[in-house]
């Protein structure tokens, strides 16, 4: 049977890198030992890592004022580090879903943090922007969640603002063109939009790192894998060598620029659909509708179930929304097809006419 | 060529585990779907996860009062964990080289830590016991590094003492038989004896977690991960599936006291080698000895660095020692062949002749 992985997360990966990854698992290139198994101090290990982080450098056109790290613990392991390195004063942040205010929760356990807009009031279906936004001048930082992949909104425009914007981009790094001089800190798990879980990207601005808080462990401090080019201790290499795969193949694909163009077309195509069905709604307001993760719900929660329950059984895997929202929700990340979300739309117009 | 690989870490994985890995890489079990690419909420990874925490259990066999955890970040993060949750008055470390030293360095930035015991004295080359180490009877904990890497040494008896002991035993679990209740918390990198890099063991006491320290980031907390069984935010799911796969050759191999026999066998011959060999030396107190990293050296650099070459172009990789010490190390591993250990000695043999 055809499968297509909707999961929000590990999520699909492309299927040309997984056969190249697979050819060489047991002997890459040559070697004699597959990538899990060799010294990160050796020469075939350090090409990949050095590939890697020149590809995503090309890629997200990253000038030399940043450095880029592979660490570990994911984004919510980055909710203490943030803080941790960066806030001396005080920081704000801006609730756009669950995974915001878990960042916020965690930060106000290591300084005076303040909620500078939120978009709560309407069940996280908007982001806030423009006036609703009030960010301190005197922040150390503004923390945002670019895509929220929860409530399926994303930010259009980013808050105007001096002090510099920390990104949560977990879910939709590079898979749309952003401005990397326009943020003070990037970070993101690796495992929607990038590789296996088990690596987290972070870009960070060079002049951000130096002081961080005493109490930070060393293992979360910046600088500590800045100096160190991200080999200060063994780092997972597999997921970095998967990483470096997916980078090669977004470069060949024609970059992130091309892959926008795809990705909204992915997206166009679902909310077509949806805002045309009579079964299906999405009441995420327009402009902030998330290209990575397209929630939809019938309105009825057995229907929902049904739809669920029947959509895997045609292949259609991990199609269940977020315990906090119910519904569905089509993770749609660059390494999914259009074919999978034509094969989506197909499956939900047939459950549309047999359940009118 | 044929290729042994002797590195420090990661480290060799067992070829069949390989191979198994690679036929299901793209296609898992029939799921359509890689590991690398699956959700951790899925039911095939569930099954992974629970078999990978089940069969560790078993091979240590781990009772119900403690808890076993798959967190990341390496044991360097540990060296910060296990202070940020254990320490609250003060806690005692024994220094038998670099890596204890790294994990006392980092300790005493978050509480009043203690050296109750060291080998500097004679560079490592030996491990205290009995009189020689005064542990406080008021301390949280006592910790000790079980195998130390880059020395070669190993605990071959625990301190005597009813303090919890905090071992980091990252290049030696699972390789030889020991009694889990001996040990308050037991931690361990993944890439030396268990699985690609990317995945930390804990073991640890359930009732002593229930306190971490106030600045404790809570990604570092045990308690945290316990209470989700390891699931809190994505794990880093293909290491686990790895490490489940090596528990599974383990225990089809007869589980740890086969392996430790086999492991000594091992030691032994390259050991048995060295003490007769005019040409090579190692200078560990004998009955410390590691029998997972065997360092040796011929006392002259230049020999040394002509040895790691020729032996590089033999298919012998990552022979060279840490830097720290120089000379060589041979890091043999659970899953590093007899054979390689035999190939290794041949080639000393035929080097010894033709450099004499």
């Amino acid at each position: 049977m055809k499968v297509f992985n909707f999961s929000a997360g590990p999520s699909t990966l492309p299927k040309e890198v997984l056969l190249e990854a697979q050819k060489d698992f047991v002997d890459y290139k040559g070697t004699g030992m597959s990538v899990t198994e060799m010294s990160h101090r050796s020469k075939a290990y350090d090409e990949i890592h050095i590939e890697a982080i020149a590809l995503l450098k090309k890629l997200l056109n990253i000038s030399d004022e940043y450095e880029v790290l592979f660490v570990q613990g994911g984004a919510s392991t980055q909710f203490s580090a943030v803080p941790l390195n960066l806030l001396h004063n005080k920081a704000d942040y801006i609730l756009t879903g669950n995974f915001a205010k878990k960042a916020y929760e965690e930060a106000k356990r290591f300084g005076e943090i303040n909620v500078c807009a939120s978009s709560e009031d309407k069940n996280f279906t908007y982001i806030p922007e423009g006036k609703e936004i009030n960010i301190s001048k005197d922040a150390d930082y503004v923390h945002i969640t670019q895509n929220n992949t929860v409530f399926g909104t994303r930010y259009i425009n980013l808050p105007q603002t001096d002090v510099p914007i920390v990104s949560d981009m977990s879910s939709n790094i590079l898979s749309e063109v952003i401005d990397v001089n326009k943020f003070g800190l990037i970070y993101a798990g690796a495992q929607k939009n990038i590789a296996p879980a088990g690596v987290t990207i972070v870009i960070v601005r060079k002049d951000l790192i130096n002081q961080p808080q005493t109490i930070c462990p060393t293992m979360l401090m910046y600088k500590t894998h800045a100096k160190a080019n991200s080999l200060y201790n063994t780092p997972p290499c597999f997921s970095i060598y998967m990483a470096m795969l997916v980078f090669r193949w977004l470069d060949k694909l024609g970059g992130i620029k091309e892959m926008q163009k795809i990705n909204e077309y992915k997206a166009n195509l679902l909310y077509d659909y949806i805002d045309n069905s009579k079964m299906f709604k999405n009441n995420v307001e327009k402009k902030f509708r998330s290209i990575m993760n397209v929630i939809f719900n019938t309105g009825d929660q057995d229907l929902d179930a049904k739809f669920v329950k029947e959509a895997t059984e045609h292949g259609i895997i991990s199609i269940k929304g977020y315990k906090l929202l119910g519904g569905m929700r089509a993770s749609i990340y660059n390494a999914m097809p259009v074919e999978g979300v034509e094969y989506l739309i197909d499956f939900m117009k047939k459950f549309e006419m047999e359940n009118k």
